[in-house]
């Protein structure tokens, strides 16, 4: 039977079943500080926390893990060849101990395994299924959680302000930024950011440099040579190695004139970004000032929708949630989220017209009681001096 | 009801349905070749493939996916609102989408999402979950594919070269390793390594760099000094920027002098490697492999299991398959599974014992009809010249 439940809450008493690899999902990682490239078994239960891990990962996890008990993979499925299971497999183990521990109802989060699922809910065990945030604390960042995210940040700010060295350090021939010789291009840049933050212990994939009209695609990482008088949107959002939390920030910068339109533009959008940062506080609705932001833009005159076949405007939401993930809850956007004191955001309004240009500014911000923490320090200027 | 079939394959006439990110699900990355960080749509039926994306994806998945129709998710968003739901969900949107198709039953991936399952089987489609691989093609690969491995493994072998030569000019100092005044570490090698690696466009993550004791915990990422005359365990195993694809590669080296012990552990496990390599072909059951391994091991006395309350010997799998995922089926381990030519597998017995140290060797190989063919070209020593 499809089991949901909208107000389950998790505590240190609930029946918690999760089966992932934590190098790609951050709720077994919050919840066991394993950091293991195979899924792996996390359960929880009468306030004790277990792993059953294979032979291989069994002593590194014993030493590495924040989980009280963890018990042997293999002890249960010798268990279950005992009982006269040839081949067992996953749902078999884990019914064994589920059976063990007498307990037969259990919390999975939405993305649990189907198959598994079935398999489990077959040998006669209730799974419920929750929705992010499955551990209502993540959202809630502690200190020392806010803390790597600003230590991530720094790394971020250090980086892109070398970064735009070499672009203050170019000349313009013909329209292109040249330095030393070689004509800078989004792939050249990016790749000197990108070994700025690995050198500050920081994994960036996907960072964006991306110059005139492909940066009106918001998540267009840019190619080809960047060019003076557009602008260049830097979007940058690594991972620190070392405590796996995210920052996230965007400038949009150029070098060169802008033309009037494009300053208009930016200073629109910082008037949004500005706007957007000053309502961010405990109790606000996200929605409010999302659409606080839209209504900003379209009293200038900013459009948003489908023109000429493409969309245009600000067709993005205003930020969202970060921390283990890079896009965690909440959302700051359309839909309804009252801010709770803790939450950690981004603020991101951009706008995007090919005739024009595209400006996307964003900082990362702490939701407190009375105003928010800007964890952001880095300035914000469209022309390069 | 739960249903699985184990004889399900998938052709390009099967009903198949995603629902994940690409950048951390290989099998929905594979099928439509577009990257985002968000979860988006993926439809495969009556011979033609589908992406659902939102408004902000849908111009670049147009342009670089390699999907025939990338619809608008918010075009059905609507239609299910005109129908009367007043905030329509994923499972809504996809139940108008399946409707329309007049298709009732889907293959969905073993890792589908089990809250989604639940809300699409409430609303009257079948799911049938498949495992791994999910896309029978997907393990084996084409020149083009087994093309990208080999670029990547050339970047591992060129970063692998230019880190022993720092090895190589360090001199020992109490048995430490120092270059130009400075202790090399795990830490600092694993650095020069993951830049090297970066330089070549591609993101290494979790680079083993593992001395001594630490190394018998083969996940063990290494910290600290590294000392002279002990084993040094470089497993290296980066992902492509450019294709995705990975390589893996794993060596032993040593700065000074082996051990007597050390030196009779080492080549055996390089005998053991090299007799697992040359069973490698079409037609072989992984099972046998890793016995014979084992076997070649046990016959020299070296044994396998828990020894004073830890596991030592050879106590992990000979290999893994290798592609968009760094461990993807199949497995040449105790379980069996028969090789198919296409198939790209590592080859990587280890012996770690914690009173001589830990020895690992890897090569990844293709298999053919009659043979297999050496992805890897790094030669085999462990004492630095």
């Amino acid at each position: 039977m499809p089991a949901q439940d909208e107000t389950l809450k998790i505590d240190k008493n609930s029946n918690v079943l999760m089966v992932a690899g934590s190098e790609t999902d951050a709720n077994i990682y919050y919840a066991s500080h394993f950091l293991a490239p195979d899924p792996f078994i996390y359960l929880q239960t009468k306030g004790t926390s277990y792993l059953l891990m294979n032979d291989l990962e069994l002593d590194r996890a014993r030493a590495q893990s924040d989980v009280a008990q963890v018990l042997p993979y293999s002890k249960y499925e010798a268990e279950a060849k005992t009982a006269g299971i040839e081949s067992p497999g996953l749902s078999d183990v884990l019914s064994l101990f589920m059976l063990e521990q007498s307990v037969s109802q259990w919390i999975v989060p939405a993305n649990f395994s189907l198959r598994l699922g079935d398999a489990l809910r077959k040998q006669g065990h209730t799974l419920l299924t929750k929705d992010e945030p499955f551990f209502e604390a993540r959202a809630l960042k502690t200190e020392t959680e806010v803390e790597a995210m600003r230590e991530a940040q720094i790394a971020v700010e250090d980086a892109l302000d070398s970064t735009l060295d070499l672009l203050r350090c170019a000349e313009i021939k013909d329209g292109l930024l040249v330095l030393e010789g070689e004509t800078l291009t989004s792939q050249s840049v990016r790749r000197h950011l990108d070994l700025a933050l690995m050198e500050k212990d920081c994994i960036a994939q996907h960072t964006i440099v991306s110059c005139g009209v492909d940066a009106c695609d918001p998540h267009n990482e840019g190619s080809g040579p960047l060019r003076a008088h557009e602008s260049i949107i830097f979007d940058i959002f690594p991972r620190s190695n070392k405590t796996r939390y995210h920052a996230d920030m965007t400038r949009t910068v150029l070098k060169g004139k802008a033309p009037d339109a494009l300053k208009r533009l930016y200073d629109t959008v910082l008037e949004g970004q500005l706007l957007g940062i000053s309502q961010v506080k405990k109790g606000v609705n996200g929605r409010e000032i999302h659409q606080n932001i839209m209504h900003c833009f379209e009293k200038k005159g900013y459009k948003t929708g489908l023109i000429d076949g493409r969309m245009q405007g600000f067709f993005h939401g205003t930020g969202h949630g970060i921390g283990l993930d890079i896009h965690e809850p909440p959302r700051i956007s359309k839909a309804d989220h009252v801010l709770q004191t803790g939450e950690v955001v981004t603020v991101e309004p951009g706008l995007y017209y090919p005739n024009i240009g595209a400006v996307r500014i964003e900082d990362m911000v702490l939701v407190e009681d009375t105003a928010c923490r800007n964890l952001t320090t880095y300035p914000k200027f469209l022309e390069l001096d």
